[in-house]
């Protein structure tokens, strides 16, 4: 048996709550299983469904409506939305048992949020913390967009964030003559309660022209940047900046907080899950914001993606230790996080081992 | 060694009569192998020859015709149409024994039929019944489609018309309003001498404006559909009408005669030769019957061919019965041909256990 | 295991002189390993770096010059064209040991050629001779193709030049009526010093009007090619044509000689370098040079390329005699070659079998 790629037990966003619009009925690969999203009519709560027919496996999500129930367009069978087949035609009544599988969802922090593993340890409590984004005042965006890349290749990308000097020189991250020779740089890491943290702090950086972080243009400043990750690939980025030199203390409050989750669609690719909230022009329109979207899913198709794509296609396996990789002082959260994933991934491998084979079909 | 995928020793249909023109190399891949067909000059009888030349693996289909002959392109070689080899340049004679595999074809009903394992299991008696294609004043009809998934699933989804009601609503079935509830209808489906033979009486129908079946327009009618499936899959479908209520052996004359054979390409795509004769608008010209091909290859590639497609990537083996599928009164007639395709496999399996192990060469 | 695919121990053609510009980073795969070519700013001796950053593994051919440091675009490493870490960010010096894989290289014959196994082997002196592309005086012309097959079936073609008569017919093989009935042909194939001598004369020839021969147009003569052939695949050709029946001894000097040389860049797919000096229309300007090159580079993409592709296709592995072809007496330089390719692979898989394992990193 190869080795598992996914953690199970735990919620993964599936969706973004815009996404999944009142009347549709939305696919999605998750964890290299399709999955069917759409809401009940009378209040809009989400149902995610496997979407392909335990019959002969049509999708789902190329059926219709019947109010709330799912009507394959293979030979018409309905599925409700707990998943029991509710008519087959030609029967007086559904065979006993037939039904197609349900997965707990919980709609969070504008993203709905789903749990592929045992549903009896689905725990709405463990959702990760993005109650940032239920803020209206701090005007939440959040947008989706995937790379062909292993979804691990997202923690080892947000969780050195020394990458915005290299990678991001030319659009949000071109903001000291040499990075290479850094006096005064700050960072740690550290893991605890199954989470890590890690935090740097910047000295002395120019702004470029991209956005506003509460310091006049032109004055320089000093950056810090505090991370909070969760199992699988969660992070909560907060971003704060005062005038180079004063205490960091003296921060009334940061600038900018962001949200990035990565959901596996298949060993090989992504869905990445991305945005933020901020405390600067609030004034602008939703074509203002829009642009703010426009902005950074620019950064990430032409620099983060393509390098993790170009990173998927050089590693062989997806186990990072296994390459001997160099380890470097800023990898420390990285490492703490890919560390904690394989303990994951393990630790759900031996309890399936005492448990039943996988069944015959994939998806 | 992977289950095996195929039924060797049966006659597939390798190509359409018309499709092999008089002077042409015809190439085409067949149980994962390359075939070429071509014509004899004399009395236009066709051969079926292994499509690689036996010295270097060029193509023989991209090579010349000289007579009966077929000259390799790469290096000169000539093989004749029992396959030995006929010229080597720079040679008196040809090796000894250099030859290509020639397949026992037989042209029958509009069709080439061809046998891909032991020859000397190959009777023609046993191909499979299609005469009323020889039905001149039927004015047998037949085309060339092709699907992105296993040959298995043409069987599954023509032994199981009750999809005409839902996949083909808005082309072909869109005749109930509610085809789930179905008052009256009768199905059966059994087996017999290496057969499947399946029936389907579907009362009270209002006929689309598609095509004619001798009921006038807007008169319901009661509808019987018999199928007689055949190993690998082969499949004449006779379609009747009666005016509702009417007794069905009143029926005089079906008034559609279908052919559906399937022969597989590679494990994950299909050749599909349909096509059929009628008893309705006989006075049709040329470009009329061309239309009435266009509008059958329409519906397939929309939508059983997508469908089809679609279930091949929902499975990881093509065998169904390990995926534990929902089991419906109406899939009878598929499970049927499922279990005897399954046997024949099975057998042939067993059979070359004793024998020789398969040659090097996959092609 | 599988059954190796590449000669390690042996000098291939990485780059054409040409193709590496003195600022350039130049990537290219070879023995399915990724391969940053560069030159070195004072004296533009070329390096030839695995082109994977042994931190994340970016491609460092992404990254920026510094000097002759290569500063990796994603967290900003350096490396010396000794391979070794220059400086790391964030540290005072870079960690002890870090390092990318460094490969012999040696520019000679206008080719850049790469050394990707044991470095303690690399001996110069046992580059192919290629020297015929230092006459300036015979206006040495060379240029890179690609093609989707494994290798090898780029000896097999050039060795086996019968294909000349069939596969060119219409371009630059369109010599004989019936090429098939060869009165006179001689052809002979040795192996002596780990090369393979073949020689061919064929008599009677009438040249197409391609390029000139120094025989008049119109005036019938013979022709003779000898090949010398190297492992990996490395093949020198020279051509000469006397008057149809003069003694071949009176030839004062061949009109061509080309040079062959292919390099795997996966298993399926290979680099072709390919070119050659001549003794006649030694007046062309550049311009006439580069039709020239487009001459030949297009007979390769419509005949040979298709069809290395075609047999590449129709082999299920790369050992030609797995698949127990036809032999033919014209095959001999062919085999031999292809006999001394499986001694070599053997022998370095024996030598691998008592050394330490494969890296896990595949690139
Ligand atoms: S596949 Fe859904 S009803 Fe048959
Ligand atoms: S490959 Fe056919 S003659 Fe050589
Ligand atoms: S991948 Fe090159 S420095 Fe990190």
């Amino acid at each position: 048996m190869a080795d598992p790629e996914f953690i199970l037990n735990a919620w993964h966003v599936g969706a973004l709550s815009h996404e999944v619009e009142a009347e549709a009925l939305f696919p999605r690969r998750l964890l290299d299983r399709p999955v069917l999203f759409y809401r009940r009519e009378r209040d809009g709560t989400p149902v995610a469904m496997l979407d392909r027919c335990p019959h002969r496996f049509a999708f789902l999500s190329k059926g219709r409506r019947s109010g709330d129930d799912i009507e394959c367009i293979y030979h018409g069978l309905r599925f409700g939305p707990d998943g029991r087949c509710t008519r087959s035609p030609y029967q007086d009544s559904p065979p006993p048992g037939a039904a197609v599988e349900i997965f707990p969802v919980v709609e969070r922090h504008r993203m709905i949020w789903i749990w592929m593993g045992d549903p009896a340890q689905a725990d709405p409590a463990t959702i990760p913390d993005h109650s940032h984004m239920d803020r209206e005042d701090m005007r939440p965006l959040l947008w989706h967009v995937q790379f062909a890349g292993n979804w691990q290749l997202g923690n080892d990308n947000l969780m050195e964030l020394s990458h915005l000097f290299w990678l991001h020189t030319s659009s949000i991250g071109g903001w000291k003559p040499d990075a290479g020779a850094t006096p005064g740089e700050v960072y740690s890491a550290r893991s605890a309660d199954g989470k890590v943290f890690s935090r740097t702090l910047v000295p002395d950086i120019t702004r470029p022209g991209v956005f506003d972080n509460n310091i006049p243009a032109g004055q320089a400043y000093d950056q810090w940047t505090a991370t909070v990750w969760e199992a699988p690939a969660n992070m909560r980025v907060t971003m704060g900046a005062v005038p180079a030199g004063d205490d960091p203390a003296s921060l009334r409050q940061p600038y900018m907080e962001q949200t990035h989750c990565i959901t596996p669609e298949t060993a090989g690719s992504s869905h990445y899950f991305s945005g933020f909230t901020r405390t600067f022009e609030l004034d602008r329109d939703a074509e203002g914001d829009r642009r703010f979207v426009e902005f950074f899913r620019g950064i990430f198709e032409r620099e983060d993606g393509p390098m993790m794509e170009d990173i998927e296609l050089q590693m062989a396996s997806h186990d990072l230790f296994a390459h001997h990789p160099l380890v470097l002082p800023r990898d420390r959260g990285a490492v703490l996080a890919r560390r904690m994933v394989a303990q994951r991934l393990a630790g759900e491998q031996a309890a399936r081992g005492n448990a039943q084979p996988e069944p015959a079909l994939a998806g």
